[in-house]
């Protein structure tokens, strides 16, 4: 059992992780700490670990960043809770999420898994070789369904509907695990294209990501 | 208070409508109904339509069906739930929802928002000429959802990575108020161009949808 870690960095995820480290009772302010744990941009990874005398574990909480970032250190590994975060809320937001660990030896493992279990994530193994993909994954996810609530949202308003409207609508659509209804699920095309014209008409500049999906989202 | 409706149908929709209909005590079964409400599918509405004899009010429920596919009929207006339906749930799925209400008169209007507000959804105005704008932007909000959701499962599967760790992720994406965050909110370019690459190499066939994405997010 891990008894303490130093998170360096402060930010949306180290200001949620350090919460939570210390409900869960893990001394945050020990002279020699077990594990630094590295909540610091992407950029500065590389640099902070560096700085740091080798010997104790260290880890980062990137999704995007190898642990070759990590040199010299051998003793490494990497969580990234797979969630977003935002200043607003607390280590509660932790709940609930997945977690990928990457690791070079069991050892490094086991540790990676210990920490997510220990900040209430759901640890699953992830490749250092695989990481750019499944962080495509994540973003595509999360980043990109704010850019199609924002496209919708400004078609919404562009026929003078409600765009809050499009929120109990989207998290039904994941509450029924990702069921495909609509026009394309019943092969309308009609609409598809009465669709494709209104928003040439309407929003001209969202007709490339609507034709893209709808391409994406044929059988 | 409407008191006695038709409801002609009974797919997806219409059974959740006639089941919440009967909740709130409405007369499903009168002779002389008040109003025929149309849950049958898109392309069958003018049909039957124009079956029915004129006299009492008609409507349909259709989000993307301009009122003209009512005619003869001028006693008429439509009432779309903007929710996405499954046959596994009842009633209880219309709960949350908006309604838009498409009418010709205030007698109409009128009845369309007491309709709306009978089945438990909270109804918004929407101009018949506006009907396609809305309704792409809906199928924005929860197909491409879906899309989307299935294109970042495919990198995930392709990196080793769980699919329903994207779940917890989504939601509260939507919870956060689609707040952006990730590269693109940070203006890191070179986790974008990673994202690509690895894209193009695991999953080629999404680097479209990737792409049309991003550049839709760019400020």
């Amino acid at each position: 059992m891990i008894e303490s870690i130093r998170v360096i960095g402060s930010g949306r995820v180290g200001s949620a992780v350090a919460a939570r480290l210390e409900e869960r009772g893990v001394d945050l302010a020990a002279d020699e700490p077990e594990l630094l744990l590295l909540c610091v941009p992407d950029r500065a990874i590389a640099e902070v670990a560096a700085g740091i005398d080798q010997g104790p574990w260290i880890a980062h909480v990137s999704g995007a960043t190898p642990l070759a970032a990590l040199a010299p250190h051998t003793r490494r590994f990497s969580v990234h809770p797979l969630q977003t975060f935002t200043r607003t809320r607390g280590p509660e937001q932790i709940d609930g999420a997945y977690a990928a660990c990457t690791a070079e030896s069991h050892e490094a493992r086991a540790l990676a898994f210990e920490v997510a279990r220990t900040l209430g994530l759901a640890p699953f193994e992830l490749a250092d070789g695989k990481r750019s993909l499944y962080h495509a994954g994540a973003a595509l996810a999360s980043n990109y369904l704010v850019t199609i609530y924002r496209a919708a949202a400004q078609l919404f308003e562009a026929a003078g509907a409600p765009p809050e409207g499009l929120v109990p609508l989207m998290r039904r659509t994941i509450d029924n695990g990702f069921e495909l209804t609509g026009p394309i699920a019943r092969g309308d095309w009609d609409t598809v294209e009465n669709h494709l014209e209104a928003i040439r008409e309407g929003r001209p500049e969202l007709e490339p990501v609507y034709r893209v999906l709808a391409e994406a989202t044929l059988p």
